[in-house]
């Protein structure tokens, strides 16, 4: 966030720029882009503003938020319910062609397996040619994106078709696979693109701040159009993809959210699935007495448990990764045929679950909505001592068999699931694990349930009302509390309860939540940063839970005191040195070795293009060209007086290219890539550009060069350099020995900034500030890297590496001094340290004993006092 | 948070001084307290040891959160509980009061009004005797503290027991007051004052960040123990106190909050209120067809008119405060009369309410957990075309009124309840509008309710079955939109779920609120706004929804671009000057005039110091001395070599009372209040101290001044100076001229910054940061101003006026340049701007001319290469 106000500058410039041409005309209000048309093109004026004022009106409508949020909040709630719709069909062709055939177990058992292998083979090839960014959840890569990161690729079109269709397929084929993670990749994708769209009426969606904004308001919309919850959407989004979140968006969120998931149950009704809007997991648990309050400590053994479990499930599901990663044999096949892996998973999978064959033991033919549908059911499964038979009914008889009670089914199902999910959400197709950990929580927690029914067949409760306890309340606690587990969040409660609509289980599912949220936290990172730090994105962890030493480790402790930086005074030999002994991409910039007062920063690639630039052959060039025209005596002091001229002229009047320039984006996105862009000298540089156009890269830039016989310019220097540009031919050779010595002389000149792009304002960090309020300050800016000064003095550097190290406590065993609980305590009566004492003393002195040039007070009276 | 960086100098000081100290003696790790302890007192060594690993046990379990979330949770349960039940006390006392005297209206008149009368008379006095702060919500209070403004004695005993006390007062007199804002207020008060309880055991509790992250937490525990609402509390305190959140407090707010709604329901059933663990206000609404699709509209318009409702509530809630205050003739009686103004209000209102008098229009006999009861109920009480009688049963009896039906009734109680709820909010008792403002949402939707079933008899529904329109889903969805809109929040909705134990009609209340919020912040600020503006406390106001032109302002815009600074060659009239010619609260420290590089920030009281220290009598009466000892000749030269040698050895070896003061804290709370502190000398400078000592305050500090003789620091210097000051008396005169003289002197003398407390790293923004992202890091980081710089160079600074006047759009009018949407794109391959450049080459080109005394290049080793 804040090391990029330096890509501002640039339209900053321009704008000035325009400003400044068009305040010399005679426009009285000249920033209109309608009004500037209407001035330059006098013909078709009347036609152009009124479409302009079409324009215009469309303009402050689209670019309203609410329009976009609701377009946003449309077209992911077709998505969801188009893929959902989708979805049920490729399953139903399934349980077709697998009932249809139930004459030959055989041909039954190829039609089970090859179904899902062809469409996850499928969904891992398109993916694969496709978009590969496609693969997997998104979540990570979101919350990196959110953090300020730009990973290329991530929003585009292609990856959006990629995911929509690979995750259908995915989905389709019934492996235990999720689309929350996913869902939410998919409507940022399509935030990216909306507003790519409708910047095609107005520049206001080419902020970044705003684009910023409305990505998190469309990771809320990818949670509740996918699950049809609102707020639980916008909570679990907020958990899981931010460290700071603004308040300000929250009703962007809940706006979006609840437009989506609107949209997204209408279709419901709309297409006669449901008679009105309710929930998609409808539960009718009892509302007058939902659960005993002796029931509590089994429930606290769900969330305890679960938390283990969702602890284990991301160890489980990281070390698959790591495992197919390592060995060398297994991942050179692989990488040969790609689609093998995926094809082999399926199999497995798909065998297992067979019905007719180890299936029948885990309800294996029912699909992943069936199976919550079943596990929320409102009976008590399990015989109970005194009671009649229960009957299970339509899809109920899935979890019965005659060969075992439900109790084993249960136990079987939730161990043969948990690995099965683990290593299902590791094939390279779009897919989350949301979904699949739910249906394994709620089984779980189905099993105490059901243990807890047999236990106490008529209840806890001592009074006179027989209440029997509900396992089904137990299965949505369970539900909750590992997915909470898994992903480190506490909204899975929010969003238990608006899948289930009901809201009676509130205090069973916080305290299994929490329990779990404790449990899991200290033992692993949620699954999502579990896959950020298997696919090394650019991460900072959290803080856990207590560390109280993280108070009282300070910057000192852990920043780098040996950096490399530029001073202003510096020869173009030092910038070679400098990179050649760093690889830091953001060089400070001091004033002096000596004063080390910090001016800004220079980023790496600008140092290089300062050091090119000096040394490019055009330079040369020029060099031995302007060495001919000193033989020419006169021509050399009339060239540096007109130069001296253009200079001025130059930075009053800008360039017509930067003139034009602000209009024609409003059509078309420019893209804002700084890395990628040419070193030093750019097209935009109003005035400086021009300026260094004349001292240094004359030839860099051929669109520069080719504007200069161009007569919109109407400064006395340009006929001149031209006419010398074009009697004195480019290709003249020097011999490489003088290039040698040529190089060198030019080696040993201080180095012109005035080309080069500084950030004028890096963060600085003060070497006391504590690592807590370190870690705050890059989480909530984004941060990568900062300075520490001290009075103005460069100091050290921390950037994100240090900063995780001395989070992950690799740095508190070797070199950090932790210091004492009792050290922290603080005074108020304390002055200024000794250390910035002296450093200010010494500056003091310095200032004392030099005498710089002039002296002048605060007041500027007594400028002249004291010149001696 | 910025800004605070010099408090931990000042521990950090005595740390190390410490540190030093230890390391100079043979400890081989001396930074353990105990150990500390052990090595200066040996006699009870092994009983110290053993007490102080029990403390340090103690320590280590207490300083977990957890522990201190539980016992938050678990004495805000019990707080709010026992109030509840006080409340009911009272509340019934009324009623059988009231219900006793039935034979004579008169008498049961006089026993309706002088009973909350006295009762908020009490309250209004005892509050304001004990604590004023406790009055009104606390809401906005909290949410200035947690941006990190310090506001006194809002957080102590006292203002806890006067605001439990008067609230409990205040409720119970049956007034249209509620009890959320004060809880979120108690709950703050119980967490500031648990955790200086707590700090007795050990340090951690002394961390600013911490507290605040605790007091985050206790906002949530407010709400939640409140309505039993955990989710709705942690989210509605985020809403309302917060501007960024750190979603890793997260956490902290459901733990405690669920800890402390579970506690706070499980002592119900305890108490055999309840038989098991329900909502507050338990609702029976049909779970299988809870709303039709075309209900919608109803619904919509609920919130519609409850936005607006909403923003008229706070304006009149504004303009009756205002208009007290107004009124001088008015106030000036109030003034004298402090408690005649809440007793009159009670008056008024209850004898507006009195059953057998208007009452009866408005069913004034119900109280506010009553009417909430009445008009969830499920039934519908409007007669029906074809239906049989509806019976009034119970507490319902009271909506019933013989000469008029049900609409008018509620119509009346709305009207009524809406001024005398706005009214009561204005009396100086510890109360809040929320549940006023819920109740009033409620009836308005029950008639909306009641109209659409008295509309549509038999539902809307065409199908088959029958579905009466629910009128109690509406009076949910009412409420949750009216008090969404006067408070600005989206969560009232999940308030509203967890007070009712049903989701059901979740889209109903999420589209309500959303448009009554829409509605409602496009016409006034919250409630809790208005209150911090009528009170004036520090605040930034929140950007709009949408306002595009935020993007496009920059901060150069809105900056003071003439400010006063100090100079660090700056003589002590340049600082006089300063101080009489603004009012700033910090001054920035700049190099020189000339180049303006920004080096810190000092605080107006610190350059205050400097200026009364070089003023002092202490120091005039120094010269003195030192006049009369030059005249001695051979002394005076002896004494400045001294001098010179007792600055060293004192850097290295710091004073003894800067090392005995870290053991004491660890007992005794250090209250951190630096603007207290004692002007420039404190008593811990480490070596510093010892220089300025010697150089000039030397008889500021009596503390010191005593130190001298003690043989603790073998310093040849000491027992010179101390003779010194023995032979030659302090009182001896100097004439008034004399004075005056002397003190012109002093006053072109140099500054010596060297005792002074400086900021080492003010925020810096740069000119081209867009206001937008201005508000984002003030809001952020919790700054009240901000210098903006360009390449280390001053050149304006930001404060939090000049961000509040911008965003508020008075500036936009008069002279902000509003750059227009086109503008605003951005383009990567620009460069820096013309001025930044400009500035870089001016201080370039100073050093080409000036040639500083010595030139380093960044490697260091060609340092002497050119310093001709």
């Amino acid at each position: 966030m804040y090391g990029r106000y330096t890509q501002d500058l640039g339209t900053f410039a321009k704008d000035e720029a325009a400003r400044l041409r068009l305040q010399e005309g005679d426009t009285p209000r000249p920033r209109r882009p309608s009004e500037l048309l209407e001035y330059t093109q006098g013909r078709c004026a009347p036609c152009r503003v009124c479409t302009l004022q079409c324009q215009r009106f469309l303009i402050s409508k689209v670019g309203e938020d609410w329009v976009f949020l609701i377009l946003l909040g449309l077209v992911m709630a077709l998505v969801s319910w188009a893929m959902d719709f989708a979805i049920a069909t490729c399953l139903q062709a399934q349980k077709w062609m697998y009932g249809g055939l139930d004459t030959n177990v055989l041909l039954q058992y190829m039609a089970w397996v090859t179904y899902p292998t062809v469409l996850i083979t499928f969904s891992a090839g398109f993916t694969q040619i496709l978009a590969p960014q496609a693969v997997g959840s998104g979540i990570p890569e979101m919350k990196t994106i959110l953090r300020g990161v730009v990973l290329k690729e991530y929003l585009t079109l292609k990856t959006f078709v990629a995911k929509v269709i690979g995750l259908t397929c995915a989905l389709g084929s019934g492996m235990p696979l999720g689309k929350e993670g996913p869902f939410v990749h998919i409507a940022s994708m399509c935030a990216a693109l909306l507003s790519r769209f409708l910047s095609l009426f107005g520049g206001f969606y080419e902020n970044e701040a705003r684009n910023i904004e409305m990505l998190a308001a469309a990771c809320a919309v990818g949670v509740g159009c996918c699950f049809a919850a609102p707020i639980g959407g916008v909570l679990f989004s907020i958990e899981v993809t931010s460290t700071f979140f603004a308040v300000r968006n929250y009703w962007r969120g809940f706006f979006a959210a609840t437009f989506s998931a609107f949209i997204f149950r209408v279709l419901a009704v709309w297409n006669k699935d449901e008679e009105t809007i309710t929930a998609l997991f409808k539960t009718r648990f009892r509302l007058d007495f939902p659960f005993d309050l002796q029931e509590l400590p089994a429930f606290a053994v769900i969330g305890i448990a679960s938390g283990f479990g969702g602890a284990l499930f991301v160890y489980l599901n990281r070390k698959i990764v790591q495992f197919m990663r390592r060995q060398k044999t297994i991942n050179r096949f692989l990488m040969k045929k790609r689609l093998l892996f995926p094809a082999l998973v399926t199999l497995i999978i798909s065998t297992l679950t067979f019905p007719p064959g180890f299936g029948q033991f885990m309800a294996g033919q029912l699909t992943q909505k069936d199976t919550l549908v079943t596990l929320f059911d409102n009976q008590t499964w399990a015989k109970q001592g005194i009671s009649d038979e229960f009957e299970y009914l339509g899809i109920l008889e899935a979890w019965r068999n005659p060969r075992s009670n439900v109790f084993v089914t249960l136990v079987v199902f939730i161990l043969m699931k948990f690995w099965m999910s683990a290593l299902a959400t590791t094939i390279p197709v779009p897919c989350g694990a949301f979904m699949p950990v739910f249906v394994i929580g709620a089984a779980f927690g189905r099993l105490v349930g059901e243990s807890m029914a047999a236990w106490f067949p008529d209840g806890i409760h001592t009074d006179s009302n027989i209440y029997r306890i509900v396992p089904g309340g137990y299965a949505v606690v369970g539900a909750a509390a590992l997915s909470g587990a898994v992903t480190h969040t506490v909204s899975t409660a929010v969003i238990v309860f608006e899948l289930t609509g009901q809201i009676s289980h509130i205090l069973p599912v916080m305290i299994a939540v929490i329990l779990a949220n404790a449990v899991a936290q200290s033992l692993q990172p949620s699954l999502y940063d579990s896959i950020i730090r298997i696919k090394k994105l650019p991460y900072l962890p959290e803080l856990g839970w207590g560390h109280h030493e993280k108070y009282n480790v300070r910057v000192e402790d852990i920043m780098v005191r040996d950096i490399h930086y530029v001073t202003l005074n510096c020869k173009y030999r030092d910038l070679q040195q400098v990179l050649h002994s760093t690889k830091m991409k953001n060089l400070p910039l001091v004033e002096s070795a000596e004063s080390m007062i910090l001016l800004g920063s220079i980023e790496r690639t600008q140092v290089g293009a300062l050091l090119s630039s000096q040394l490019s052959p055009q330079r040369r060039l020029m060099t031995l060209r302007q060495k001919v025209l000193s033989e020419d005596g006169h021509r050399l002091s009339d060239s540096s007086i007109r130069f001296q001229i253009s200079t001025e002229t130059s930075s009053g009047t800008p360039a017509r290219p930067a003139l034009r320039k602000p209009l024609k984006p409003a059509l078309k996105r420019v893209p804002s890539s700084p890395p990628d862009s040419p070193p030093a000298g750019g097209t935009d540089h109003t005035g400086i550009a021009l300026k260094s156009l004349f001292c240094a890269n004359a030839a860099t830039e051929p669109t520069e060069v080719r504007a200069w016989p161009s007569p919109s310019l109407p400064s006395p220097a340009w006929p001149l350099l031209a006419l010398v540009g074009s009697s004195y031919p480019l290709a003249c050779p020097m011999a490489p020995p003088q290039i040698l010595e040529w190089e060198e002389q030019q080696l040993d000149q201080l180095v012109d900034f005035s080309s080069a792009k500084i950030d004028p304002a890096p963060f600085q960090l003060v070497e006391h500030t504590s690592l807590h309020k370190t870690h705050t300050i890059f989480s909530l800016l984004g941060l990568d890297h900062a300075f520490v000064t001290s009075i103005g003095r460069l100091v050290g550097m921390v950037s994100l590496k240090e900063l995780r190290k001395a989070i992950e406590g690799s740095l508190t065993g070797k070199g950090v001094k932790v210091r004492p609980p009792l050290a922290s305590f603080r005074d108020s009566t304390a002055s200024t340290t000794e250390a910035d004492t002296t450093a200010l003393r010494q500056l003091w002195d310095r200032h004392q004993h030099h005498h710089m040039p002039r002296e002048a007070g605060p007041g500027g009276d007594d400028d002249d006092d004291t010149p001696k």
